[in-house]
């Protein structure tokens, strides 16, 4: 269980900063184009820096989908639920697809205090987790968000329509 | 046997973006050049992501047609077949060529359930695989994705004529 | 025990400098992102220094307050506090959070002669030195250099409203 | 034995490509100052790709006049000949030196079919393979593709005057 | 004892040259700030090139003082005394600190000749060795070189008002 | 015993290319600051480009004197004289420094076949060969040379006043 944060800021220079402390900045770049062309929240101007607490280094996709939601929240300034835990890699189709050892994951969740968890189709969740299938990003963002878009390069990060 | 996919996204900065999660950026780029100049499929002034499914790493050249399919199919919007398996090198001419141990991949794929094989000329399918055998890039997207054409620097990616 | 030292230059190149001696150059352009957005203490445009004395590498994320104050401070000039301890980790919401033995830490503090710890919230300070709980960024740049703010893209570093 | 292969593309940003899977990219781009001022084919302003068949890396300059004469034989559009191998490092100033174990290397040709080689100055072919001996750059590209020359910045890679 | 040396070229390009051979550049880029912020002598605009002699390679902060005094004296044009050891750590306030062995190095400097050190207050020099003590950048380039200012962006390294 | 080359060509992009192959790209931007300051010779807008025959790679800076002579024969179109030996490390004022073994290398470069050498001061020189001692860059231009001068950013290299 590592818990990951993004930061979206307004990208004032020639080239958007992609910038990872614990995450590899190449599969955030590639997971921000999958956030802008299959979800709908265009952050491809904006400068994101995301982070993973604690100083540890984490380089399995099993992170994918909470990282684009954690930066999907930071741009819409809508936070994630209380109690949520996140688990999923992302193709590049925006589908959520499962990863090893995912109900191993859950359980320790659950041990953790987690109540619900947005997990690939077919999960099983251990007692007291309610499992929240999704197919894909898009689907993971109205979910865990409810229905935002952010539109189009130029425009400040953050806004919600 | 490895999943490979693209994305690729209207490039809006000053060096398109070539990104490989898993995949050598390099190697893209280069794959990229020859779709362009062998295959009528021009992406070079947009951004192309490439990732392998699972968090593996590929760094052999068997991977270079499906990784070539995956860009075509991506910017023109159309699905590769279900059910096909990709194989082959790719020579800066657009030549497909064979790479080692090509039937015991084949043979494998057979076992998940794949029908049929884009493969390089001279190659022997196993049982229940269809061997589509393809000498140059520009064959392989016809066979694979139909008549299709993506043209020219500064227009989007994904247009089809 | 390590002491961290920031300088900031009025940027003069099209890409701020985010230039670290012994310190993660990275982590460094995150934590500027912070303190603009979560403390508004902007010095996107500035170029920042930052430095470890003695020659040493530091990589643990409980010098991370340290090190955004350092930069508060040299941007404002107003010293940090004589014999003012700073622990802890900075979330990318601006919230500080605590770190492995940081009781140890201040203890060690304590034996050296300094006299206040600038903490996160529920740290036990040991005799002698008295805990100044914060519970993010803003409250620790207020309770460390006073009511201070830089505001904006290019205006010159240092200017304090 | 290794094969390589180049690719030339006109070149459409500020600093051209010199793309290199499976051969150093700092060599490839000495290679083409050499091509361009000691020979007469300027690629200074294409993209330039070259590749090692069959996913091998090349580090040794033996293959430097071979990835010159591919380079040549891409921008101009003119095959190399049938059954040639050619082995042999660049000086900058154009001169063929030679390598080596080179004898060594054209008994192995010669008993993978080729029948000609060019090669430096002095070199004794094994029976049945025809020793091209070319004392510079400008030699070799007329021996193998005829009187050539790719002028000039600006224009389009492939133009042959 | 090593031997730096700085030479100090009038910038031609966007961003000027840091260039350190055998000295690390980010760490010759941070001692530069330090200098024009600190000590008046501005080479924020120059191409800077610092070098050790014999092909060594030094990490340690011992030699930052000695590498800002040869930027200085370089840029200026004013030699640096002859039989002047220069050892200390700089601050990013400009301040010089004390580093470890430093009597052990002034008595191997007194056995090479040297008369002089430029060295942190406080320190105890061998016979035959005058300790010139200084406090901060700004008094050891005034003891070094006299009262020099290289002022201001824009202008040629080396002039002296 | 290496040979060095190199090969100077104007520079057509914003930032001049010094590439290095078997060389340190770095050490060759250096040595072109002091080729540029100290001797004439101005290459700092022109592309050049360095390499070690044979593949092999040097590190010592023994090699200054000869990196810094080729380049300058290149930029003015005048050959080194025939039998001369180069060795030497270059300070950043342009003196000629001694390097370790410099006689063991002389005699090696006897046996060779070499008859004259240029050394720095002092140097004792093996029967057979004359040693040309140079105390400084400049000198070492004239010796090898003859009075060369080539003039200022923006002007082709090559041209000789």
């Amino acid at each position: 269980m590592v818990e990951v944060q993004a930061l979206v800021v307004d990208g004032e220079f020639p080239s958007p900063r992609r910038s990872g402390s614990g995450i590899d900045a190449q599969r955030l770049a590639l997971l921000l184009a999958v956030l802008a062309q299959r979800a709908g929240v265009n952050l491809m101007r904006a400068d994101v820096y995301a982070s993973v607490a604690g100083g540890l280094r984490v380089t399995e996709p099993g992170v994918d989908l909470a990282l684009a939601l954690a930066a999907a929240s930071a741009a819409t300034n809508r936070p994630l639920p209380e109690g949520l835990v996140v688990v999923g890699e992302l193709g590049l189709g925006g589908e959520v697809r499962s990863v090893p050892q995912l109900e191993r994951r859950l359980a320790e969740a659950a041990r953790l205090g987690f109540t619900a968890a947005l997990v690939p189709p077919g999960t099983v969740a251990p007692p007291g987790v309610v499992a929240l299938e999704v197919s894909d990003l898009r689907d993971a963002v109205v979910r865990a968000l409810g229905e935002v878009r952010v539109s189009g390069a130029g425009e400040a990060p953050g806004e919600v329509s």
